[in-house]
């Protein structure tokens, strides 16, 4: 179906038909110039997302319905990374004339699930056109006592570094799909075999954001010094928190948690298995600090792993490497002039 | 400057280094995951607008500073539609690789100087790549007494149909950058004369959100029973404000408030004047209704024009024109299968 045939504010009512609202802190949803939110007791916190085809995803092997998944997920992500709980999303896309309404169905299907799994209500949807690609821009607002906020700002010397999930898998997910588009361009039947992968194109395509781990912290009383969500990439993440924080760091490369499809992935590409987990990007895990005295609570957790230690800033930021050397770290999108490293 | 140049983080420094927050509601602005806001005592408002090149914009006329500016007012005049105000601010851009540093700061200029006019902080900034043309999103948190926000559902029959300033100017600017466009294209002094023109060329190139008519409506104890922001159109505003009371409407042909360079140049471009006021777009004024008991108190109010009143849905949405007949109102976004309908 056309969506000319719906028109601007008939599409807006079909995709908002079936919307229910699920928190008490949403007054007014979508309807209104503004949606209205009540925070009178918490905090309100705001996040917001760009995404850009092209940049961000590639439609020749995202399906609509993974990408509204994703779009809704690191706006969560970014909310989480600061021990709060994401309740209120807008949406904005701009979609081209070969964009139909089955089309943002499925979009809006993939942006509804990962809300529905996070307890969080749509206030606000735009559709526009657009000359070109597919345009997602998402915020959202998400709920914290003042006192239960993590900032970027309170890693502390001696603090431990820890990290959930593993890292780098989204990458090599990346990495694959390029590939198989590689291979298969202009084939019409493209049915590449990703069997034993599935992992890695999950990480890429569906990433989960971790309202998990901040109910585990919670749960075992365990309060993060900081933390941070991981979207460009361990080192760069690492770099911000002890920018903010003033400090310094030692992460250990042994220790870095890393999913064996994602090492024989990484082999296989003749890629550097560490430069993936540390610069990868896109793996939407938490990246936080304890203090040391909560080692042995940390590490009876599953899906944790401690991968070092704060130290003085003046002591700089390093890993050491599996022969001991020390590694500076680097965020790539720091100093590279590379032109990937504005795409995240 | 290369935007690569500085980096992805050198750009965002660089681009905030000079920001302060003037909101005591703006706990965290830039630099962590999510911005923190504090509304215990009143309630938080959350609109969002998306930009795009050659949709909203025509960057061969329209200057970056301005397109800053108009992108953060109209998220303004969303808030100031529900009666209350801008507070905080969040930014997202992608722009193409011809764009240079010194573009970026143009547009952010626009954007700050809008914010420092009407008091709002900017609390996120989010820089993208974009492999075509350039994309503005932005969200805006506004702040209000419960009580004083006002809906577009509570309009009630017999109320008075008001709206701010004049009408159709913005449409009629946008006609004039065209038309010189077209005549202009090819030719390197692209200087047309727009003398005695330029109230059209700022409502469409710089519009104002309409914080002074809110004010105004404060100190005068006026308190609206629904309002809008003109965006699509006075007839589609309208209609939205019948649809959500569950209310017709009729307004006058004569009392729509026109500028005199809007008559004059919709007569030389051989365009119904009416129908560039009722659905030309972009002018972002306040619509909104008031108790008939309130006639003779915003009667007296200068820059707010009475066009009519509200009766029984039954009766229907309709123009009374000059000669006396009735024509519904349309708005030309719900039913045409017109590409621009989905423009705005």
């Amino acid at each position: 179906m056309e969506i000319s045939s719906l028109g601007k504010f008939g599409l807006i009512e079909h995709l908002t038909e079936s919307l229910k609202t699920a928190n008490s802190s949403t007054i007014q949803g979508i309807g209104d110039d503004a949606a209205v939110l009540e925070y009178h007791k918490t905090e309100a916190l705001l996040s917001s997302r760009l995404l850009m085809e092209g940049i961000h995803f590639d439609l020749t092997y995202v399906a609509l319905k993974f990408l509204g998944y994703k779009a809704a997920s690191i706006c969560f992500s970014d909310i989480y990374a600061m021990n709060a709980f994401p309740k209120q999303l807008t949406v904005s896309v701009g979609v081209s004339k070969r964009f139909s309404v089955e089309n943002l169905d499925e979009l809006f299907m993939g942006i509804e699930y990962a809300c529905e799994r996070h307890e969080v209500d749509i206030v606000g949807i735009h559709i526009t056109s657009s000359l070109t690609g597919l345009c997602i821009s998402a915020a959202c607002v998400g709920e914290a006592g003042k006192e239960k906020i993590i900032y970027r700002k309170g890693a502390k010397k001696t603090d431990l570094i820890c990290v959930s999930g593993d890292l780098g898998a989204a990458y090599m997910g990346l990495q694959l799909l390029e590939r198989e588009k590689a291979v298969y361009q202009g084939e019409k039947d493209f049915t590449p075999d990703f069997a034993g992968k599935e992992y890695l194109l999950e990480r890429q395509l569906r990433p989960e954001a971790r309202k998990d781990i901040i109910e585990l912290l919670a749960q075992n009383q365990i309060i993060p010094t900081s933390m941070i969500s991981i979207s460009d990439g361990l080192a760069s993440e690492l770099l911000h928190i002890c920018k903010q924080s003033e400090v310094g760091c030692l992460i250990y490369e042994e220790r870095i948690p890393i999913d064996y499809q994602t090492a024989i992935m990484a082999e296989q590409f003749n890629l550097n298995l560490t430069t993936v987990a540390l610069n990868g990007g896109d793996d939407y895990e938490l990246l936080f600090t304890v203090p040391l005295g909560l080692h042995e609570k940390i590490q009876a957790l599953n899906g944790i792993q401690t991968i070092g230690h704060i130290c003085d800033a003046d002591e700089g930021a390093h890993l050491i490497a599996r022969d001991g050397t020390y590694v500076p770290l680097a965020a790539q999108g720091w100093t590279t002039t590379d032109e990937d490293e504005m795409n995240r």
